[in-house]
């Protein structure tokens, strides 16, 4: 046979390499591809994270067949799906039984079961920095599937004070429910945005990704005092990040939130972890 | 923010990357991924072919599911759904029409469009080795889909004479009309293999693959003047190609065909060629 020329083959993908994607709509901003296959590849798993772009209307069909696809052993869900994707789980995990959401479903032998990271993921980002929540007053922008999940990991933490808005006022309500249960001693207010009285900002919000220049509140400035935190991973420096920088405020970006639940993650994907 | 650490990532996926797949049962087996996805790389495009492993009671569901993924640009099929993808183009492409199986299914703007390459590259594989095909005399074992497009490719060459089997009888007869018609002068015969009057034998069966020891025909030995091709994949070398080389015939493999194909697929998945 003639010598195989090696530029001929790529060393990354094959026929026995397992797949796990992402869910979303859209799906060009998202981070999990690369972030996800270097973290398989670092536990020397000949795995791969692919993008999967579902429109709304093609939901239900595409992850039928999605997960009947027999090398196919995880997919996680981002924008609009958390809430959706919780029909698909014969099984959750505790986060996920709380905030009604999950960003992670695994194959087991037994079927599907799904759990939420999001939270855990950003309270690992602040414990990195080092920026304590327990005590702190809060402004949580956005109770969807990632902003719930924040607020439920936050109330675990025990912070003085939470506001919650949402443009969907019952899922502002929602949410302060499932803080008030975890938390009872953390004062919960639902109101519009404001954070002249606050410690701590959360933007878990779609508002700013990709080419979206707007800021999630309306503000001209914030205090250099506040911290703030957005959940958006592209771009890495939001409008709502680039005016904290301005004003000197400290910043946590997506991309911790994201690094900080991708080792959680890949342990549930890989049966490493309970649930 | 902290600083990125570069192993955090791969370079060869993202949100943005194009997704291709080839589907089949089983699929471990399968060079696809690896061959086209740096194909896709050497033309500059920012795309990945992943196996997809798809039961046989899953295919409608699955098929149904991965077609409407809004990333998703093309599949390959192999064994053993050729014949079924055709269902699933809205327009069928030359070759695919007088075969009936088609082994690439490619997004347009106006539907899913379907295709045959395999007889095509089988053809290439011969013209590249400097091996005419035109009034010689041929075994050819298998008539499914990639053997009836081997079949058709081949009675386009003019051969003198095709034997054609398959365990099936009907698809022998179906493939033995396809190659009159395409060549009224070739003399067709539907029989069990035997190699002791012709020049050249092609397995196109999957007898051989994977840890399948068989050999495709009863023989001890072959002739060391016989030609002997096998679109196996894996392994390489197959039982039939080792019998071969110890016989001292002429070889010609599976990858060869594949190489052949490669090229014109990725014209036909990328809207470069016509169909």
């Amino acid at each position: 046979m003639p010598d195989t020329n090696a530029s001929e083959e790529v060393d990354y993908v094959r026929g026995a390499t397992r797949l796990f994607g992402i869910v979303g709509h859209p799906i060009v901003q998202v981070r999990s591809p690369e972030m996800f296959t270097a973290a398989f590849r670092a536990r020397g798993l000949d795995a791969i994270l692919v993008p999967l772009h579902v429109v709304p209307e093609d939901f239900d069909a595409c992850l039928d067949g999605l997960t009947r696809l027999a090398n196919l052993d995880g997919l996680i869900f981002t924008v609009p799906y958390k809430a959706r994707a919780l029909e698909l789980a014969a099984t959750l995990g505790t986060q996920a039984e709380i905030v009604g959401a999950i960003n992670a479903l695994a194959r087991r032998e037994s079927g599907w079961v799904g759990e939420i990271f999001d939270g855990l993921g950003c309270m690992e980002a602040f414990r990195r920095r080092g920026i304590p929540l327990a005590g702190k007053r809060v402004m949580l922008i956005g109770a969807g599937g990632a902003g719930s999940a924040v607020g439920v990991a936050l109330a675990h933490q025990r912070p003085a004070f939470v506001r919650v808005h949402d443009l969907d006022p019952l899922r502002a309500h929602g949410l302060a429910a499932k803080i008030a249960a975890v938390a009872p001693h953390t004062m919960v207010e639902i109101a519009p945005p404001r954070v002249d009285d606050v410690h701590v900002l959360f933007n878990v919000t779609p508002t700013g990704m990709l080419a979206d220049g707007r800021l999630p509140l309306d503000v001209a400035a914030l205090p250099p005092s506040l911290i703030v935190f957005d959940a958006i991973v592209m771009p890495e420096r939001t409008p709502l990040i680039r005016l904290a920088e301005q004003c000197g405020c400290t910043t946590v970006y997506g991309r911790e939130m994201m690094r900080g639940q991708i080792h959680r993650m890949v342990d549930y994907f890989t049966g490493q972890s309970a649930g």
